[in-house]
């Protein structure tokens, strides 16, 4: 008996998600007991032509999704609808759910994890979050007993390359944008990287793991860096600093303190060296200490990783009635 | 009915989970829907007073601990003997286990894996390696799919302390150990933090995690820190590097090649701008790519929170008829 997956959306995340599936067979039998099957891929448009193969179905109807019976639902799609009905509509039918979505996720993932609770369905979205860099596993597994109270992050890849860029090479705000455009980091649209909205939603992310909550999101000053100029970047180099594009979150009190604007970091402070497209994020645990992961912030592969590590671990902790 | 837990062994780690199980009843009753007690606390020297409530059993016989009829037993002695004579029985009699012993870990990671899941106990060794870091989580739960071919680390915080202290303030390499030391960060015999075998247990603890073996302890390279002087510190300065004291493994062509030395790293390198005390471990999968976990190297509370997490983990997936 295989294990059903199927995908929604077919963009560069989507494709990423296929591909692993198609190169890991082995270790994903090996990992699960059974062999993975892709049995249905979820497009806009019927008329382009994609590498999968000849008997999956590809349609444009969710319900046709559906039909097939997946075992799991990988959620690759962008904005907030259809995806947030597509995701409830599988919880609903008790389909694990693995997604990317991170415009939906900031928006609804409290009630998203509340539906997959309510039917003990399991719920992955290590992808929503800077990219492969496993920063939701370790806060959901791995550090449950610490009281993380701070986090300090850059969450942007597109940002810190263009910073990187700009710094290191001397590049305009407009040619840093373009190679970052050209190496398939920025987003479908590089305002949300640029003006800060895709850090933030991630920050808002981070916020409802760690503390079941968000700041009002209209109340979280939010500045991205198209403001920056190569002088900013030169006065802030004389002083021994880098500019980085910071997403704050802090625990005062019972209130929670957000902001994600770029700052200018000493070179003592832990995010000053991250470069280019890598993305970073500390917390400060009671017990642990201040403890900081730092990996590829943007790219097919390293999210569609996210993914599929997703799943993997989700359907290794499934209980089998669940399995159809 | 409570969680019954004890401990072997209560030195510095020992102290940090006694302390963080007293602190930490609440948030525990609350993950793990039943209270935590601590039934029985094996030590050397029994005429040693301990801070510890009066009703809970010192002892320095292991029979008297196993007619406690604990669910779990924290290992936090030093070297192999009877570490892991003690675990085996445990293991044996389904008590799971969360040891912080690197050298017994290192030397018999591989037995004691097998016998935990022949009968289906919980091991958890998250505090034998880089204290609190989660680099053991990361690399079983996290990345499964990934094939981690690479790992580049500083694995031990007493000569990464030191290795700062002579670089940024100047001080002798005798001086640098004595604060070191004076921290606690040391261990107790610091031959093993500065000839760079404690490094090397912990390197050979992730190659058996990744690889299912390790290389031959008397192949791999092995130099420590003790030979590094305040000149050799000032040359690689004067070309923008910095002394490390770097752990490498890799996978090359399903051979394995390790070794543990200072190297001099460029600017560039992620492990160059690693200060003070914290480790940090590179690994490099094929999908995610290079991923950086960093995070305090040595302490009592990180070393005792990786402890707890584990714990925490194990009990959550227990099933139910091992909890007696």
């Amino acid at each position: 008996m295989t294990i059903k997956a199927a995908l929604l959306g077919f963009g560069t995340v989507g494709q990423g998600v296929y591909e692993i599936l198609e190169e890991k067979q082995q270790d994903l039998q090996h990992l699960l007991g059974r062999p993975v099957e892709v049995v249905g891929i979820l497009v806009n448009d019927m008329n382009k032509s994609r590498p999968v193969r000849t008997e999956t179905l590809v349609t444009d109807r969710f319900e046709q999704i559906l039909e097939q019976q997946p075992d799991v639902i990988f959620e690759a799609t962008i904005g907030q609808e259809p995806g947030y009905s597509y995701i409830k509509q599988a919880l609903n039918e008790r389909i694990h759910v693995v997604t990317a979505n991170k415009v939906m996720f900031a928006a609804h993932g409290e009630d998203i994890l509340e539906v997959a609770d309510f039917h003990d369905v399991g719920i992955g979205y290590e992808a929503t979050t800077a990219a492969g860099t496993p920063i939701i596993g370790t806060l959901s597994h791995l550090l449950q007993i610490n009281n993380i109270t701070k986090v300090e992050a850059i969450l942007n890849g597109t940002s810190n390359y263009i910073l990187t860029a700009m710094q290191q090479d001397g590049k305009s705000f407009s040619e840093a944008l373009q190679e970052a455009k050209d190496k398939g980091y920025a987003e479908a649209d590089p305002a949300n990287d640029i003006e800060g909205h895709d850090a933030f939603y991630k920050l808002m992310i981070l916020s409802q793991l760690l503390h079941k909550k968000q700041p009002v999101w209209s109340d979280v000053p939010l500045k991205g860096i198209s403001q920056i100029s190569p002088e900013d970047l030169t006065e802030a180099a004389q002083k021994g600093e880098r500019i980085r594009h910071v997403a704050a979150l802090e625990l005062i009190n019972g209130e929670l303190s957000a902001q994600v604007k770029p700052v200018a970091l000493p070179a003592s402070h832990g995010l000053h060296s991250i470069d280019g497209v890598d993305n970073a994020i500390t917390v400060s645990g009671d017990l642990v200490g201040s403890v900081t992961l730092r990996g590829p912030g943007a790219g097919k592969r390293t999210t569609a990783s996210a993914m599929v590590e997703d799943f993997v671990r989700i359907l290794q902790s499934a209980p089998i009635y669940q399995l159809h």
